[in-house]
C-alpha cells in the first residue's frame, strides 16, 4: 500500500491512497482524514486503507485523480518524534577519517541515534530555505520508517512488527555550524534545519524481497543539479538494520504510534557508488589525496533522491528539490 | 486561563479549562477536544476558552466538577516537539568543575538545547516507570513554556509574544547512561526517558509581575519523599531567557505551535537554596569537600515539583509521583 497527503491548507493535509504506479490517487474519503489518524488505529483503519488501494490499482476506485507529488506534503508534515541515525558506520569512519580522529570503540556496539525536530517538515518539491550560503549546506539521502507502538525494553523482532510505513528523507545539513552544536555536547540543533520526505510512504509488503533483515536492498539514487553522484546499496554495509535502531531507541522509554526512524547517509564501502551527502564526497576526495573540488549546495541548486524498483520503477516518488534563501 | 488535559482512553486526552484556585474544571465543551487544537487555532480559540474560564472563576459554568490532578494527562500528552535547554549557566558550570572540566567559551554567547523526546509525556501523578535502579534515577525540575507559530529567523521579542502557556516539567535523567551518550555526542537518547509536566499550563498573564523579563521569578519548589530539598528562584540567575531560548532554536528553521521549550533544571548561586536535580546536589556535595551522601531515586521514592505565588497557592498543581520499576 501507498499513502501520501495532499495539500489543502491545514496542518496535517489530506490522506490520499496512491496507485502502485504512482499515477493515480484517491482521497480516504470515510476512513481517515490524516496519516497521523491511520497510524494512531493501525489495526483497524489499515484494511480499509489497503482495500482502496486494491480498487485504485484495479482502476475501480471512485473519483481517483491524477497523482502530482508537487501537491503533496512530507507523509507526515508534523510528527511526534523524528529520530535520526547513523547506521552506515563505514560513513561514520569516512567522517571521522577526514577529521583524523578514530572511532570510539562503542561506536561498534551502540548504534548513533539523535533526536530531531519533527514539527514542521519538508513538502517532496518545495524548496530547502535557508537564510545563509555560507553555512555549507548540504543533504543527506537516506531511507526512514515509521513505527507503530513500541513498549520500553522492546526487542528487535518485536520493533521488526511494528515498522509501518518506509520513505525516503532529505536530513538537509549545515555543516558550517556542526562544529559549534558538537562543542555543546547536546547534538545538533542549528546544524539540522526542517528535514524532507518523499511523496509516498509505502507498507513494507510492496519492497517484496528488496525488503529484507530489516534493511532496504535496493540503490539509493541521488542527482544535483540533473547529475548522479550517488547510488549505494542501502542493504548492503548496514551496520545496524532498522529494528536494532528501534530496539536501542526503546531501551529506556516507550515509542509512540507515528515515530519515524532514518537511517543516516546510505554509504557502500565501494566508493564507486558514491556518497549520499556532499561532505562524504568531499571526505572522499580529501583522502584520495586529490583536492576537494566538490562545492556545497548553492541557492537554485536543485536535489533529486529516489529509489527504483528492479523494473527501473520509482517506488517512493522523488525528493526532488531546490534550495533557495529564506525572505 | 489555566488549561489541562483529562485521561479519557484517547492518545491526546480531554481539554477541559481549571480554575484559577485549581478547585473546579469544566470540560471545553464547543470549543475545541485537545489542546493541541486550541493552540492550532490559537486566535481563534483563546478567547472562546478565556470566557469559559471567567465564568468558571465566577461560578457560573455549568457542568463545572471537582479538579483532581490524578486524572490529568500532561496538558500536551505528546507535542511536536520537545526542545530541553540548559539556562542557568551556574548549572552547567557547578557539573562541569564536579568533573574537573572548564565550561567552553561559546557557552556564554550561545545557549544550551537539546531536542528532546516528545510522543509520550507522562501525566504529573502517573509513576515514572524505569527498568533499572542502576542507572541512577534522578529528576530534573524545571520550567517550560509551549509556544504558537515562530518563524525561522525569529528575534527575541518577536519570540517572546508567541509563548502561549508555562508549565512545570520534570526532565526525568538516568545520570549512569548519560556518559555513553556523551561518547557518542549525538545528545541524550536513552539517559532521558519520558519527561513529565504539571498538571495545567497556564497563560503568562497569570503569573502578574512574576514573569518578568521572559522568566518566571518565582521559587521552584522540589522535594523528595516529603522533605524540601530545592527552592531556587527560576527568575534569578536564569542566564539566558525563555524568549531567548527560543530565538538561538528559530536560527535556522521554523517553530511550530505546540512546540515545548524547557529551561533545564533552576539553580540560583546561593546554593543555600539547593539544586533542582540530585546530581547538582551531589556535586555541591563533592566540592564542598564532605562526603557524597545523597543517593539517587530508589523505586518506591516520591518526587514532588511545585510553584507557590506570593500568597502561598499553587500555580500549576504538583507533580507527585513515585518511580516504579517498569514490567
Amino acid at each position: 500500500m501507498k499513502l501520501a497527503t495532499l495539500k489543502d491548507g491545514s496542518r496535517d493535509g489530506q490522506l490520499i491512497i496512491v496507485a502502485r504506479d504512482l499515477k493515480t490517487a484517491v482521497i480516504a474519503t470515510g476512513i481517515a482524514p490524516t496519516l497521523q489518524d491511520v497510524l494512531d488505529s493501525w489495526d483497524f483503519m489499515q484494511p480499509q486503507c489497503e482495500d482502496l488501494y486494491v480498487q485504485l490499482n484495479q482502476g475501480r476506485a471512485p473519483y481517483s485523480f491524477d497523482f502530482d507529488p508537487k501537491n503533496c506534503m512530507a507523509p507526515l508534515p508534523r510528527a511526534y518524534q523524528f529520530v535520526d541515525g547513523s547506521a552506515w558506520l563505514d560513513y561514520v569512519e569516512l567522517i571521522a577519517r577526514s577529521r583524523n580522529n578514530e572511532l570510539p570503540e562503542l561506536f561498534h556496539s551502540q548504534p548513533l541515534l539523535h533526536q530531531a525536530a519533527s514539527d514542521d517538515f519538508i513538502g517532496p518539491c518545495d524548496p530547502v530555505q535557508i537564510s545563509n550560503e555560507d553555512w555549507e549546506i548540504d543533504f543527506e539521502s537516506e531511507i526512514a520508517v515509521i513505527t507503530g507502538d513500541i513498549g520500553m525494553g522492546a526487542a528487535p523482532d518485536a520493533a521488526r512488527e511494528q515498522i509501518r510505513l518506509i520513505m525516503l528523507a532529505n536530513d538537509v545539513s549545515l555543516r558550517a555550524l556542526i562544529a559549534d552544536d558538537m562543542i555543546k555536547g547536546f547534538g545538533f540543533m542549528q546544524s539540522k534545519p526542517a528535514t524532507s520526505f518523499s511523496p509516498v510512504a509505502v507498507t513494507p509488503d510492496e519492497l517484496g524481497e528488496a525488503w529484507t533483515k530489516g534493511k532496504v536492498a535496493l540503490p539509493l539514487r541521488t542527482s544535483v543539479n540533473g547529475k548522479l553522484i550517488a547510488h549505494p546499496d542501502a542493504g548492503r554495509d548496514m551496520t545496524f538494520n532498522f529494528p536494532q535502531l528501534i530496539a536501542a531507541l526503546a531501551k529506556t522509554r516507550n515509542l509512540r504510534a507515528g515515530s519515524i526512524i532514518g537511517s543516516g547517509a546510505v554509504f557502500n564501502r565501494d566508493a564507486n557508488k558514491g556518497c549520499s551527502s556532499l561532505y562524504g564526497i568531499r571526505a572522499l576526495e580529501q583522502l584520495g589525496g586529490g583536492d576537494v573540488t566538490t562545492p556545497y549546495l548553492k541557492f537554485g541548486d536543485r536535489v533529486k533522491i529516489e529509489m527504483l524498483d528492479a523494473q527501473g520503477k520509482s517506488i517512493f516518488g522523488a525528493i526532488d528539490q531546490t534550495v533557495e534563501q529564506s525572505s
